[in-house]
C-alpha cells in the first residue's frame, strides 16, 4: 500500500468548509441559509474592473513575467505610494491571491521545523500553509476578554525558541478585526530585530479600518528592511476573490531574488486576471468611502444585536469585517451545526464558523464563533435575530 | 543577518529566462528576435473561449469551489472520456496551472529528502518544484544517440533505492518530443507497482502528437489506481497559458483527499479563468486537426533544416513541439548567446534553450539546445536559416 506523506497526512481540512454538508442539507430542505461563515463579501467587484475584462481584445492568452505584468507591478507601486509606503517594482512579486504569497515567504524564508510567532485566534489556513512547507506556528493566545491585544514584548520574547524563524500578524486581524496601531507594531518589530526573525505582514484588509484611523503597516517603519515580508490581495479590497490576485512585498532582496526563482518555476500569475486588476487604478476615493460605510453599517447592526443578547462576550471590532464572540455554550460548532440541521425562522436560517478552528492551543475558542459581516444589513438583521431566537432556544433544550 | 532558508537559497532560478538580458538587448538595438526558447505558441486561444470570458455576466467575482468549479470539472470528466480514460469528479482537483498540480503531488505524496526518479532531460521547472518541496530528483539518462529511449526496467530497477518514492515522466516530452508507447509506459508502471511507487504523468501534451498514433496514458492501465496521480493544464492544449487552469488527477482517494486540503488551504483556482476554460468544450475536432498539421509544418520545417546542416545530431520528434539537437560547439549556451548578441541576418536573429538546464546530471547536454517550434512555418523557416548561416560562421571563428 502506498502512502501519503507526512506532510500530506498533516494538511488540515478545512474547518470552515467541514461543516457545508450541513449548509448544503438545510438548503435541500429549501432554507434560505445566511452565509456569515465565510470572507465572500456580496459587494459587486467594482465596474472599471468588470469593464476591463470586457474590453480585453487578448487574442492569445500568453504566459506574463514571473513578477507579474510590468504594467500592473506598476499600478502596485502606486497604490502602495498613496498609502505613504515607498516601493520600487522590484520590491514586488505578483502572486496568485494572497495564498501563494503566503506559501512562497513560508517557503523560501524558512526551513521544515522552523516556529512562526503569532497571535491567535488566527485565520485558520495559515495551518495548512505551514503543514504543507513544514513550518510550525507558535500561537500566543489573546483573549476577547483583553480586546484582543498582544501579550507584553516580555511575554513575546519568552516564547522565543532557537528555532524560531518569524513573527507573524495579520492587520487588520481575521478572524478577530483587532487593528493594531504602529505602537503594537513596533513593539514586535523590534522583538523581530534584536531576534533576527522575519516579520511576516498580512495587510489584505488595509482599508478596513472603521475609526478612521490611517491603517499602519510593518512597511512603514525604517529601519526593518531586512525583516519585512508583506502579503497582500486584491480579494476583499476589490471583491475580486476569484480573480486569485496577491502580492509578496519586501525590501529584502535576498528573500525577492529566492521568492523570484519560486515565481518563474510555476511560471507566472493569471493574465487576464491582473490585466482586469491594472482597471482598480481607476477607481476613486467615493469607492472605499460607500464600502466601508456599508461595511460599518453591517457591524453596527451586528454589533447592536449582540448588545441585545444575555451572557455573548464579543469587542467591537475596528477593522476587518469579522467578530468573534463567545457565546453561553460549551461547542460553538454543535450551535452552528444545530443552527442549520434544527432551527429557522421563516425558512430561513444562518450558518456560522465555529472559532475553535481559529486557536492552535487545543480546547481554545470552543465556546466561540465568528461572524462574517458579508450581507447587506437587512438580511445582517434577520441573520442576527435568527442567531438570537436560535441560541435563547438552543439553551433551552 | 536575516538570512533566506536553505530551500530558498536552494532554488534555481531559471536557465531559460536568465539569457533575456541578451535577447532584450537584441531587441533594443533594432533586431528581430524569433523566440524558439519557451513553449509559448502563437496560436489564437480558441474562438469559443474568447467569446464565453466576453459574455460573462458576472457581478462579483467570487470564490469558487476548493477542487474547481463543478461545470468545469464536468467538463474535465468528458474530455478525458473522448480519451477514454473514466473519471469521475472527486478524482479531479482543478490546479492554478499545471505547475500547481505538480507542487501539490510534490507536497502530498512525498516528503523532504525524498527521492523521485525519472528520465533526463527534462523539463528544467521541476528542479524548482523540487527545491521548493525537499525532493530530490535522480535522473535516468536518456540520448539522442538511442532516440531518447527509456532504461531497460533493469537498468531503472537498480537506481531504486529506500528514499526513491516516485517514478516521473512526461509523455509526450518535454524537451526532447519523445512520445512514450503503452509497452513504454507499463514498463514503468510495473516497476512502480513492484516497488510501491507513485507514478506521476505530465500530460500537458496529450494533443500534440504528429504520427496519428493515440496518445497512451498512465491512467490507461488497470490496476495501477493507487500509483498513477497525473497532471495536466490547458495552457497549451488551448494556447491558453496564463491562464493558469490545470488539473491533478488521480484515483487515489487518499492522495486525493490530502490534495483537497492542500487547495482548501489556497482557496481556490482562478474563476473567471474556468469559466472560460468551461467553454474548450465547444472547439471542435477540426480545431486539433488543424493545431496539430500547423505543428507538424513547423516540426518538419525545422526537420528539414537541421537535415542540411553538417554535424548536427537530432531525432524526429513524435510530439509536443520540441526538439533538441546536439550541435558541433563545445557549449551552445555561448552559441545561443552569441547569436543574440553579435549575429543577426537581414535585422533578424534567433533566441534558443540551452540544454543544459535540461540535465540533472553536472555536464550533460553542454552542446545541447532546444528549439520551441512554436512559431509560423515562414518565421520558423528564417530562423533556422539564421541558425543554419549562424552556426557555419560561429565555427569559423
Amino acid at each position: 500500500m502506498i502512502s501519503v506523506s507526512k506532510r500530506g497526512l498533516s494538511l488540515p481540512s478545512s474547518p470552515i468548509r467541514k461543516l457545508k454538508p450541513y449548509a448544503d442539507a438545510a438548503v435541500a430542505k429549501g432554507l434560505n441559509v445566511h452565509y456569515l461563515n465565510i470572507g465572500q463579501p456580496d459587494i459587486e467587484t467594482p465596474a472599471p474592473m468588470l469593464k476591463k475584462l470586457k474590453e480585453l481584445d487578448t487574442k492569445i492568452i500568453a504566459y506574463g513575467p514571473s513578477q507579474g505584468l510590468k504594467e500592473y507591478q506598476d499600478v502596485l507601486v502606486r497604490y502602495y505610494q498613496k498609502h505613504n509606503i515607498e516601493l520600487s517594482t522590484s520590491d514586488i512579486i505578483v502572486t496568485t491571491g494572497g495564498s501563494e504569497a503566503i506559501i512562497m515567504a513560508f517557503t523560501v524564508c524558512l526551513d521544515k521545523g522552523d516556529e512562526v510567532i503569532l497571535p491567535e485566534p488566527f485565520y485558520t489556513n495559515y495551518n495548512g500553509f505551514a503543514a504543507a512547507t513544514g513550518v510550525i506556528l507558535k500561537p500566543l493566545t489573546t483573549t476577547i476578554e483583553d480586546d484582543w491585544e498582544l501579550p507584553t514584548a516580555e511575554e513575546i520574547e519568552a516564547s522565543i525558541t532557537s528555532k524560531t524563524k518569524a513573527i507573524m500578524i495579520c492587520n487588520p486581524n481575521n478572524p478577530t478585526g483587532k487593528v493594531y496601531n504602529a505602537e503594537a507594531l513596533l513593539k514586535l518589530a523590534k522583538i523581530a530585530k534584536k531576534h533576527n526573525l522575519y516579520l511576516f505582514s498580512d495587510e489584505v484588509y488595509r482599508e478596513f479600518i472603521f475609526s478612521g484611523e490611517k491603517h499602519s503597516s510593518l512597511l512603514d517603519f525604517e529601519g526593518y528592511e531586512e525583516n519585512v515580508v508583506m502579503m497582500d490581495s486584491i480579494s476583499k479590497r476589490f471583491s475580486a476573490c476569484g480573480a486569485r490576485i496577491g502580492a509578496l512585498v519586501s525590501r529584502n532582496k535576498d528573500v525577492m531574488k529566492a521568492a523570484l526563482a519560486y515565481g518563474q518555476a510555476r511560471l507566472c500569475p493569471p493574465t487576464l486576471d491582473q490585466m482586469m486588476a491594472v482597471a482598480s487604478e481607476e477607481i476613486g476615493d467615493e469607492y472605499f468611502v460607500k464600502m466601508l460605510a456599508e461595511y460599518k453599517g453591517r457591524r453596527d447592526t451586528v454589533v447592536e444585536a449582540l448588545e441585545k443578547m444575555d451572557n455573548v462576550i464579543y469587542q467591537v471590532p475596528d477593522g476587518a469585517f469579522y467578530i468573534v464572540m463567545k457565546l453561553p455554550v460549551e461547542n460553538a460548532e454543535d450551535f452552528v451545526i444545530w443552527l442549520l440541521s434544527d432551527f429557522s425562522i421563516d425558512g430561513e436560517t444562518v450558518m456560522l464558523a465555529p472559532a475553535e478552528g481559529f486557536y492552535a492551543t487545543p480546547g481554545l475558542g470552543r465556546s466561540e464563533a465568528r461572524i462574517a459581516f458579508v450581507l447587506d444589513v437587512e438580511k445582517t438583521k434577520r441573520a442576527m435575530h435568527i442567531i438570537s431566537e436560535g441560541l435563547k432556544k438552543y439553551l433551552s433544550l
